[in-house]
C-alpha cells in the first residue's frame, strides 16, 4: 500500500457518492467542481494510512467515514476564497468556486459540504460508539474552538504583527486541528486504545505544525527559485509567517524540530507493536527542503 | 408548561453555554449577536414540547440536544442575509450580522454555529443511539438534500414562475425539513417507538407547510392592513408565493388543509395514549387568520 493508492480510493469514493446526497443540480455541480478540482486528499489519506497500519480493512464504511474530512476541507477552501474573505480568483489553476458559480451558490456549496461531512461520519455502518466519537472530534476540530476560530483570528489580526506563540496558536487552530483530527480518526475507526489515540493526536499535532512551517518556507524558497533573487528581503514584513519571524535558517530549524517530534511519536507507535506504521514515514518524507 | 416557559429555558441555555465552545472573541460576539437577537425559539420549543409530552424531564442534556437546532437555524439566517445572498440590512429591527461585523466574520459566525450544532447534539449524555440518530436526521434535514438544496432552488429559480408543486417542494426543503426535524427530534430524545416517530414526522411536515403558507398570507394581509389597500393586486406577479398562485381565498383553504392534517396527526398521537400532546395545539393556535 502506498499513499497514491489511498488517494485513488478517496477520489473514486468521492466521485461515486457525492451525487446521492445532493438534491439540486447546480448545487451539486458547484460542490463537485471544487471537490474534484485536484486535491491531494492529504487528510483522508492520513486517516486511511492509520486505519491500514492498525490492520483494519478499507471497506466502504471506512471509506465513507474517512472521506468526510475531505468534504469539510473543501468547504473551508470555498469559503476562504469568497470575496468577503480572501477574494481569490484562482485555486489550483482553476477559477475559484464563486468565480464560476457566483458567491451565493459558493456559500451554499460550502454549507452543503460542511453538513454532508457530518452525515458521512454518522450514517455508515461502523460501531455506534466509533461514529459518535468521530462526530464529536470533527465538530471540535472544525468548529468555533478549532478551525473557524483560527480563520477568525486571521481576520482579527490582519495587518498586525504576531509573536511566535500567537502565530503557532493561529495555525494550530486554522490548519493544525483538522490534520490532528485526520490522524486521530484513523485510530478511532480502528478502535485503538486510549493511549494509542493520545500518541496519534501528538503525531497529528507535530505533523500539522511541520505542514504549516513547510508551507511558509516553500513560499519563500520557490519564489526565490522562480524570481532568481531573494524575495524574502522584499517580503511584506507585516505578513505573519515563520520566515519573517525566525529567518530562513530559524524556520528550517523549527521545521526539523516539528518533524523530529512526529518521528518520536511514530517511534512510540512502533514500540507498542500494535501495527506497521511505515506509511507515516512517507507522509513525513513530503517535507523535503 | 407553556410555550413561553420553553422559550425561556432555551434562551437561558443558549446564553449560558455558547461561550464555552468558542475560542475567539470577535467570532463569539458575532455568533452571540445573532443568536440572542430575539428569536421565538420555535424549533427547539417544538422539540422540547414533544419531549415533555412523552413524559421525559427537560434536563441539561435534553436542553443541549434540543437547543442545537436554534444554532443551526441562526446560521441559516446569517448566511441568507449576506450580500452574496439576499443582501439584507435589517433582521428583527437590528442591523444584520454582516452589517455589524462585516461579511467575512458573518460567514465564519454562520460556519461556526452550523458546526457547533453537531457538537451539541453529539456531546451530551443522552444514549449513544439517540445522539447518533439526531446527528443523522439533522444532517439530512439541513444538508444538500434538505435546507441547503431549498436555498439553492431559491437562487436557481429566481425570476421564474413556479408551479404549485415546485413551490411546495422548495418550501418543504428550505423551511419544512428543519421544522420536521425539530418535531421528530423530540420523539428521538424521548426514545419513542418507530410508529410514533412516523406520526411526529407527519405532524412536523404538515406544521412546516402551514408555517410557510401562513407566512406568505400574513405578508399580504398585514401589508393590506398597514397600507389600507389591497396590495396583493400590486404585488410582483413573478414572486413565488401561495397568494400569487392560489389567490387569498385559495391560500386560506390550503392553510386550513395543512392545519387539518396536523390536527389529524395530533389526534393519532392522542389515540396512542403515549403522552399528553396538548402543547401541540398551542403551536397550531399560532396560525390565526
Amino acid at each position: 500500500m502506498e499513499i497514491a493508492d489511498l488517494k485513488k480510493q478517496v477520489d473514486q469514493y468521492l466521485q461515486k457518492h457525492l451525487g446521492s446526497d445532493c438534491d439540486q443540480s447546480t448545487l451539486y455541480e458547484s460542490m463537485y467542481y471544487s471537490l474534484m478540482a485536484g486535491g491531494k486528499r492529504l487528510r483522508p489519506n492520513l486517516t486511511l494510512a492509520v486505519v491500514h497500519a492498525l490492520g483494519k480493512d478499507l471497506d466502504d464504511d471506512v471509506m465513507r467515514a474517512a472521506s468526510a474530512v475531505e468534504l469539510l476541507h473543501t468547504y473551508s477552501l470555498i469559503h476562504d476564497d469568497l470575496p468577503a474573505m480572501d477574494n481569490d480568483d484562482l485555486r489550483r489553476f482553476l477559477p475559484t468556486n464563486h468565480r464560476r458559480f457566483g458567491a451565493g451558490m459558493a456559500t451554499l456549496a460550502g454549507d452543503g459540504l460542511l453538513t454532508l461531512a457530518f452525515q458521512w461520519v454518522s450514517d455508515n455502518h461502523l460501531k455506534e460508539t466509533v461514529r459518535l466519537q468521530l462526530v464529536q472530534l470533527l465538530a471540535q476540530a472544525a468548529g468555533p474552538a478549532g478551525m473557524v476560530a483560527g480563520q477568525a483570528m486571521d481576520i482579527h489580526y490582519e495587518g498586525t504583527g504576531l509573536s511566535l506563540n500567537e502565530l503557532k496558536n493561529l495555525h494550530a487552530k486554522k490548519t493544525g486541528s483538522l490534520l490532528r483530527y485526520s490522524v486521530m480518526a484513523g485510530g478511532v475507526i480502528a478502535q485503538a486504545p486510549a493511549d494509542t489515540l493520545r500518541v496519534l493526536a501528538s503525531f497529528g499535532a507535530h505533523y500539522g505544525l511541520a505542514f504549516q512551517i513547510y508551507d511558509d518556507l516553500m513560499d519563500v524558497v520557490s519564489s526565490e527559485a522562480k524570481m532568481g533573487k531573494a524575495v524574502n528581503k522584499d517580503a511584506d514584513e507585516q505578513k505573519n509567517t515563520y520566515p519573517n519571524l525566525l529567518g530562513i535558517d530559524g524556520t528550517k530549524q523549527a521545521l526539523a524540530q516539528a518533524i523530529a517530534g512526529a518521528k518520536a511519536d511514530k517511534q512510540q507507535l512502533d514500540n507498542r507493536g500494535v501495527g506497521d506504521f511505515s506509511l507515516l514515514d512517507d507522509f513525513l518524507a513530503y517535507f523535503r527542503y
